[in-house]
């Protein structure tokens, strides 16, 4: 099963993704999407669209798994990272995927088996469940990848949310 | 100069065109693009892409413009109408549109002449201005025309948001 793994934002979008077989987690590719600073919002959404559609048909995912919002003290910011979290989310319905969804707690939970665990042993234990000689750049597809391990460890359990 | 207003939602987006000529402004549609509670929310977001092109397809305006976000006490449908509003502003720029924004009080003290206005004046105020028999239905609706009539009384002067 091959799992893309998503941290939503307008500013990066990180991404990863993992191929698992029978418990067993290979690393694929990751990276972000990026959209300039100083450009009209709109079409930053729009740069995210496409940008998504073009790592959609190359990674041909057999699930999205995506990072549920939580607001933080900026709400300005949380409502723009909503924004391209639409954005993200209809371009995985226009292929006919629908993503899954999980909690920060929950990841940790399945990729450090603590869900408190701070972010710093997530990103290292991604590391050493992938085999990876060092942590992935940007911190944002980091996440990514521990997102789509921890859909890769619960799946089966969680249904898409509504 | 034909002008879209939107009132952004994902059950609801309520939309509102009109065309205003030196200072003279003539309703020209109005209606709501509606998505179907209990389906999954990247399905209904999908919908909102598809059917706002249509409109803008079919509308061609010269200017889109739309209700900033403002989160009340709920949340989660914050973040959900924020969702659908990326979608929405992706749809314009997709068709080189970049919508202009007006906060709520924006919108009372144009149509109103006072910034704290009722929501009941403004829907009179907006059915009195575009000489219609009655207030048109749905609200969203009604509100996307007084956001159009918004714009069309302080267009240029102010630009599109980033």
């Amino acid at each position: 099963m091959i799992v893309l793994g998503l941290d939503p934002g307008y500013a990066i979008v990180g991404y990863g993704v993992i191929e698992s077989v029978n418990g067993r987690h290979k690393m694929l590719n990751y990276g972000a999407i990026t959209t300039p600073a100083g450009v009209a919002m709109p079409r930053r959404l729009l740069e995210i669209a496409r940008d998504m559609r073009t790592l959609l048909d190359a990674v041909k995912p057999d699930a999205v798994a995506i990072e549920e919002l939580f607001f933080n003290t900026n709400i300005t910011t949380g409502i723009q990272v909503a924004q391209a979290r639409g954005v993200i989310l209809t371009a995985c319905a226009e292929r006919g995927l629908l993503p899954y969804e999980y909690s920060p707690s929950q990841v940790k939970q399945a990729v450090v088996g603590y869900g408190k665990a701070e972010k710093k042993q997530v990103m290292e234990m991604t590391r050493m469940i992938l085999g990876l000689s060092k942590v992935p750049r940007p911190d944002d597809a980091a996440d990514a990848l521990a997102i789509a391990l921890c859909h890769a460890n619960t799946a089966g359990s969680i249904l898409p949310a509504k």
